[in-house]
């Protein structure tokens, strides 16, 4: 699989895009249509924030069909908390694409992303919808990854092979991610042929062990969307390696959002086995990925497992945690409960210095496991949020 | 109410303190025994942490009986996670201080703060146990509130009079700061004649309303620990007036240790109103106080009201919260739904610039209030605790 590929990875047969800058914010791109000419099956999951936004109302309404073929995305402004104006809005959006495209408003969804409280320079996005064509739909992955980003700071692509189909993939998100259901915006093309129910299943387990396995920090996006358009034009594929590679790609999506958060400088894995469930092990592995005094110890190459040991002991309502049967490894050497030499701590420091940290905890426990991703905590962080939107 | 106050607020009357250096680290105050001359009664609250420590286990069965009257207190080494060995130290710090002041083991509490995973120095404890007079017990308040210190910048004390009464405490902590029943550790001194029930009952009560309020850094310590003692010796008090004034000396405390967050430049306090009850409130004010994207917009003086509006969406179980009946409000001017013109928004930055920064949002339900305490997140918290063991 090709993560960050330095060519293209391309959109599947059937599939264009379009993208623009409108002047949403500064003269970045800021605008993307991207729709199957052929009619498509299609899953989604949007955020379970009660600020969410009127693109995700929109978007929920328009995906309960299964028949969705496309998108339109705005960034640089999130049209959140725009009350009954902004809702409007994200109605034209869907509707003047359409219209573009000769497809029922239905038929897109409506993404949005950026800051929250402003109405969209509507005038700006009518202005560009009457000047647009039919030939103006020559946009690669690539570029459609760059149209949807804020303050990220790389693209995000990924690109998997299922038979004679492909699938890929744009993703965009830094910050304020803790996704609850769904995360960020997060689509996802492909050309094989495959039925609604099966892909909202393919696509739910999916989304469970990569985008839902992903936090930031700690906070939930009130435009986080996922979606994925099935066009069926090259066939049928098996359903397993179907659900299989569709995984694995969106856990190589993830992988690229957790190691582009905000002021990020390591990719934070989380590995918790030996729990009593998968749900204990997520709900440790969360606890451990989502604490600060974690997360700058990380920042800092610093292999301070106590704090590893105080994240997993806050989960206090899990009363079968037992301290004395748990094991803490950094980058697969343990720390707890053995004790590292002088010189196996100065290596383990060395290790830590690593783009890619891996904590792994067993709880001793049972056979349920969960791997989560996460990533340091840095100035940067601070730097990039102190003061954002004035 | 005298809240760090110039002159020490001094311990009630039949307290007595010592303190001293023993080389837990460096040479800075270390060691704390506080007990009171006559028998007390007494209440205490420790962290739920599935890693507590050994000082935990100890006082927990020590504090059982309602009848402590004091405690030793080692900072600068956490003893957590150190096993068979840390659990007989903990035990030896209770005996030897007993033995010392003549009292039973039981009588006194044990408290230990700073890093994991490290064996007392035992033999310079017991060289300093060895050394130590009745003489030695001559520590002011403030000196007590310093012995107990470990990244803290500043001693917290706090004084309230109740009738003939009086209570003084000291509280320390700065990170590792999402207290979950009990928090940090928190010794309260009072002369007042109290009933080891009426403590109790007024204690809990307390600590809800004021370091169960208070989040840092949403990460819970191995190591919280909160306790009162009464000797009496000032005679009997009204019961109601007692509550009240532990209340407003226990919130003092809580502002103080909020104030002096790791890294914190400014006081946030969070008032949620029109909740559906006081639960609701609090799981709402503890996302907002919580949220990176909060602290980060409150240290940088951004009037980001839309990371309030996210912070409040993410409690996405309360399926009551409607984003039309929300209010936002900065220092009492309301910024949601009302729209701010340009130059009120300066003046709101400016006000943003205070120490102390007041968040208000009213859910437009029904009457449940809470309110919150926690700080700003600045590049000064990466920094401490980026390379704290090490």
């Amino acid at each position: 699989m090709a993560s960050q590929a330095s060519s293209d990875p391309g959109f599947p047969q059937g599939f264009r895009a379009h993208v623009a800058n409108v002047g949403i914010k500064d003269d970045s791109l800021d605008f993307l249509i991207a729709y199957s000419t052929a009619p498509c099956t299609s899953a989604a999951v949007f955020t379970q924030s009660r600020f969410a936004g009127p693109s995700v109302t929109v978007s929920r309404q328009h995906a309960g069909g299964g028949g969705a073929r496309g998108t339109v995305v705005v960034s640089k402004n999130a049209n959140v908390a725009t009350g009954e104006i902004g809702y409007r809005h994200a109605v034209e959006l869907a509707q003047r694409s359409a219209t573009a495209l000769n497809l029922k408003p239905a038929e897109l969804l409506v993404g949005s992303t950026g800051v929250i409280g402003r109405q969209y320079p509507i005038e700006k996005l009518r202005t560009h919808f009457d000047r647009l064509s039919p030939d103006d739909f020559t946009a690669s992955l690539d570029d459609a990854a760059r149209a949807i980003m804020t303050t990220d700071t790389v693209i995000k692509t990924a690109r998997v092979q299922v038979g004679k189909a492909v699938i890929t993939g744009i993703a965009k998100g830094v910050g304020m991610i803790e996704p609850n259901m769904a995360t960020l915006l997060v689509y996802l093309f492909t050309d094989a042929a495959v039925s609604s129910e099966q892909l909202q299943s393919a696509f739910t387990a999916a989304i469970e062990a990569s985008f839902n396995s992903l936090s930031i920090d700690t906070d939930t996006s009130t435009s986080d969307t996922a979606a994925i358009f099935a066009n069926g034009l090259a066939g049928p594929v098996d359903q397993a390696e179907f659900a299989a590679a569709l995984k694995e790609l969106c856990v190589d999506l993830t992988k690229q959002v957790a190691r582009d958060g905000e002021g990020a400088t390591k990719l934070l894995e989380v590995q918790v086995t030996g729990a009593r469930d998968h749900a204990q092990a997520k709900r440790v592995a969360k606890a451990i990925v989502n604490s600060p005094l974690v997360k700058t110890a990380v920042h800092g190459a610093d292999p301070n497992w106590g704090r590893v040991a105080m994240a997993i002991g806050k989960v206090s309502d899990d009363h079968d945690i037992d301290q004395t049967a748990v094991t803490i490894s950094f980058q697969g050497t343990e720390v707890y409960p053995k004790t590292l030499t002088d010189r196996d701590l100065q290596q383990l420091e060395a290790a830590l210095r690593q783009p890619e940290v891996t904590i792994t905890a067993d709880l001793g426990i049972a056979a349920g496991s969960a791997t989560v991703w996460g990533c340091d905590l840095s100035r940067e962080y601070i730097a990039i949020n102190a003061d954002y939107t004035t």
